[in-house]
Formats: structure tokens, sequence, C-alpha cells
């Protein structure tokens, strides 16, 4: 059906999440159509963010420089850590432009089940870093699923235990804000009035 | 937000069609993750579809070969010429397995609003094709939208010029199979009853 370098492209562009048969063909064929500087731009892009993205050695978080941006800047707090599970949830706090502190990337969650336990996430460099930075407050940004809590709460036991006066908080679940209070899951509401707070 | 190289990626990924920033974001964290073999792969087989994929200087269709598979195979009737706008028709056409003959990709369709003529298209191409092969039908595989019409009419009066015996014939609209007829546009539903066939 299609000539053989173009069904390579398909092939590859299919490996792509939420890229199906028909997606692949649109995007392969969309590409054959572009100027050459355009896909080569594209295909140098792929290229130079996999060699050049590794790991910020202190946070994880994805950079091509180490120290990355946020844990070399002297505009950000040193006594506030928010732990994320990966980097897309760093970037997501990051967009709200509120946060000023620095990060911790486990690089998942703990996880039994799937034999992810301490040793495979960025536990103990996070102890090792909190020994060192001695925050005042860490800041847990995970979903409170149940890998969620149990990573929580594993990592918590572990920073109580290397300093004992360190507050360790979680961001708050709740209604979304301008949601309707009729269509929010029960989960989520009664999240919503367990965390409730003083009004006036 | 983004260190430099992923912001590159995801701006890249974003000219693509249907990529909007939160999928361009999806999709350079998921290659950011893959093994750099699966990486080097994807950026390969866009370099190389977008240097081998040229068009077939028969019937115009992309092909990394020239004469393109379908012109050289001995298999495909040379007496029918199915013509269609560009590559992607030719494919879906292909798809069916149910069509034998040669194709001939016009590149677009007549569009004079556009400055889009006879010229702009691959139709002189094709009338020396058709001089040269002789075939006994041409057919029309073109959505009847206005520049549609416009285009089917233009070359049938080119085709009939030199071969006023070619049977020049379009491909039926109507019905989709298993479509509920209530649930049909009228447009359709009027080719539909035009196009009309004796049932016994």
């Amino acid at each position: 059906m299609y000539t053989r370098p173009l069904a390579r492209l398909i092939e590859a562009l299919q490996k792509l999440p939420g890229i199906g048969a028909k997606s692949a063909q649109r995007l392969a064929l969309h590409i054959l159509d572009r100027p050459d500087a355009e896909v080569e731009a594209l295909a140098h892009a792929i290229l130079e963010a996999k060699q050049q993205v590794k790991q910020c050695s202190q946070c994880f978080h994805l950079s091509a420089e180490d120290p990355c941006d946020i844990c070399r800047s002297p505009q950000r707090l040193q006594s506030q850590i928010c732990i994320v599970a990966d980097s897309r949830d760093l970037i997501a706090i990051e967009r709200t432009r509120e946060y000023k502190g620095l990060y911790h990337v486990l690089g998942g969650l703990v996880s039994p089940m799937n034999g992810i336990g301490v040793d495979q996430l960025n536990v103990r460099p996070l102890v090792q870093r909190v020994a060192r930075l001695s925050p005042s407050e860490v800041i847990m940004a995970i979903s409170p699923s149940v890998e969620g809590e149990v990573t929580m709460h594993v990592v918590a036991d572990y920073l109580k235990q290397i300093s004992p006066s360190l507050a360790v908080t979680r961001i708050a679940f709740g209604l979304p804000v301008g949601a309707d209070l009729e269509q929010a899951d029960e989960l989520t509401l009664s999240r919503a009035l367990e965390a409730r707070q003083a009004l006036v």
C-alpha cells in the first residue's frame, strides 16, 4: 500500500502514544508535504532532545543542564521542597507560577504489585538532600490514589526519621475551582468536606 | 518551563496537524522516555521518508521508486486509469483491494478562487498518458464538491478531445453501506435516488 520509506515512517509514528493508524498516515503525509528544512528541524529536535536532556542530579527533573535551572536559581526558596511523581507534574505546578521553592522528582510511585519500592525511586537522594538543605517544609504534590497514598506515607516516614521537626504537608484535594458541586464525584466531595476551612 | 532542547522538540511537534500544546508535551516526554534506538529510528524514518519518497513520473503517486510499484506491476490492468485528487485518496482505494487498474494523481482540484487551474495540476501528463496507453476507461474518484465537479468536467473535456471513444465514468455516491437512511444528509440521499439501479 505504501512505498517502503513511507511505511517505515508510519510504523514509527504509530509507536507514539495516542497515534493510531489513521493519525500516523495523516502525520506522515503531512511530513512529506513540508519543506526539507522544516522536516530536518523536526528530526534534529527529536535527536537533540533525546541526546541532551538528562536528569538533574539534585532534583531528578528533566534538564539539559546539571544542576537544572530551578536547582541553580538564587530566586528559589531553599526552605521548601515539593515532591512530585514525575516531571510532568512538576511542569504542571510550575505553570501556576505560584510556587517558589525547590522540587524533587520521585520517578514514579511505590507499587509493591509492580515491584517498585523505595529503591526503584529517588527516595534515598531525597533523604540526603533534606539532611543537607534542612528545609522547613516538604510538600507532597501526589495524587491520592492507593499508590500515591502509600508513597506519601513511606516517604514521610523516611523524612521524619532524619528530621523530626520537618513539616510534611500534602496539597489540598477538593472541588475544582468553577466546578458544579452536583457534578463532583463522591470521593472528591468527601475530601473537600474533610479539608473544610474556617470561613470567618 | 522546559529545558531548551525539550522546548524546541515541543515546538517542532506542535507544527504537526492535530497536535496541540498538550499533545506535543505528552509526545515529547514520551520520546525522552524511550530507548535511544527507538528514538533514533523515529528521527531516521522521518529523514529517510522525506529524502527518498518522490512522485512517480507516470502517475504522480508518492513513491521511493520511479515508476512506482503500481505503474510497474504486470498484474495491473493498463486499460483502466483511476483519477484521484491526491495520494491519500489513492491509498483509500487501494485499501479496498478491489481495483486492479492504474491511477493518476492530479495533485489537487481545479480552484479558480485559489489560482489553481489545469496547469497547476498533473492534467497534461494525464492527457499524454491516455494518448500513449489508450485505456478503455478513465474512472474519476473525486468527491462531488464544487471544485470536484469542476475538475471532473474540465479533465473529462480534455480527455474526450484526444480520445472521443474513451469511457469516462465517476464513482457512485449514495448511502454508505450500513448507514441509517433517516440519518443521511439530503445531498447524499438525493444522489442515491438519482443513481438508483434496477433491482430485478
